[in-house]
């Protein structure tokens, strides 16, 4: 459901529009990989990741079409997302939390707004984390932050179905070549094509 | 300009609905005062208020229509606001942040509503202030945190105005006795009730 998540997260959640840049932390995993191609489809102007590792850097600008990443081992996340996007950002599509999400409240532009997917920080933390210490950006900057589960937006199941199929039809999705067995198992294969890469093609062994 | 922000805070902002628990941290204040009469006209089911003293508190319930306040002097709010809202809060109107903004996260309702209108805490901070230590309850319990200033909201004036005269031909709005002196500071005036208390009329001469 990975690129259901990132759909929503999008659309329902932060509002995304034509010509947003859009941050996405965590981005390598299941869930940031779909969001770097659903945003770019619905018009974002730019998408920027962060990451764990030099390798998977490269992956979300080489194959999942992020225009920009940093690893945030590299250097402190607040420094790093100020550097990577001068211009602010409108849209973070959070999926970790803590020193991730204190940066995107830094640089993030009037009126922004963030979907809260994960806390990756707290699932971690054997104490309570500590929260942003620039919470009163949210204020002054109009800030709107929602957090969700996907549990709460199933009924956009169908909706989100229909963009990917147009999408599909186009060519405008990249997908690895993956067979899947079993005509019950395309929708299934659908969503794990939001996964995917560049090259190759789904199919489904019916 | 206290009702409107009053107004816009918990309309616009936090969408409060028919039923709802409302909690107003720092309710004590020019805003606080106005949100918690505002809040019952449109059809809150309970109010809850913090303030910084027992006289304080004893205003809340006694002259600006709070069912019920705590003073978050006489231990800590996380604990206070438990007890006092044993159902959970629907909605928050945030003046204070801080240990009141964590109180409030841990007490929300599922897909409750907070607009954060100030942060007392962060303004009177020398150094920059910890955030709250429960940010993962935003994603669990899908909250929405949305901060404003009055600017971006000024639209809604003339809506608020008419809302307010109804309410005031009603007999709705609570208000003290009060001379104003020139019939150009009627709407001045009509703001300032919102403010205001149990008794009395409001005066313009002109």
């Amino acid at each position: 459901m990975t690129g259901l998540t990132a759909y929503v997260g999008l659309t329902a959640v932060a509002h995304l529009r034509e010509g947003d840049t859009v941050f996405v932390s965590g981005a390598a995993g299941a869930v940031g990989t779909a969001v770097g191609q659903v945003a770019k489809l619905l018009g974002a102007k730019r998408v920027i990741g962060s990451a764990g590792s030099a390798e998977k850097v490269a992956l979300l600008t080489e194959k999942y079409g992020y225009d920009a990443a940093f690893n945030y081992k590299d250097g402190p996340v607040r420094e790093q997302l100020a550097r990577i996007a001068p211009d602010g950002i409108d849209v973070t599509f959070d999926n970790v939390g803590g020193d991730h999400l204190e940066a995107a409240l830094d640089a993030m532009n009037d009126g922004g707004r963030l979907a809260l997917c994960g806390a990756i920080t707290s699932y971690n933390a054997t104490d309570r984390s500590v929260g942003p210490d620039n919470m009163a950006n949210i204020i002054t900057r109009g800030l709107r932050l929602q957090g969700f589960t996907l549990g709460s937006y199933l009924h956009l199941s169908e909706e989100f179905s229909g963009r990917m199929a147009e999408w599909f039809a186009a060519g405008q999705i990249a997908y690895d070549e993956t067979v899947v067995t079993g005509i019950e198992h395309t929708v299934e294969a659908f969503l794990a094509m939001m996964r995917g890469a560049n090259t190759g093609k789904m199919l489904v062994a019916v």
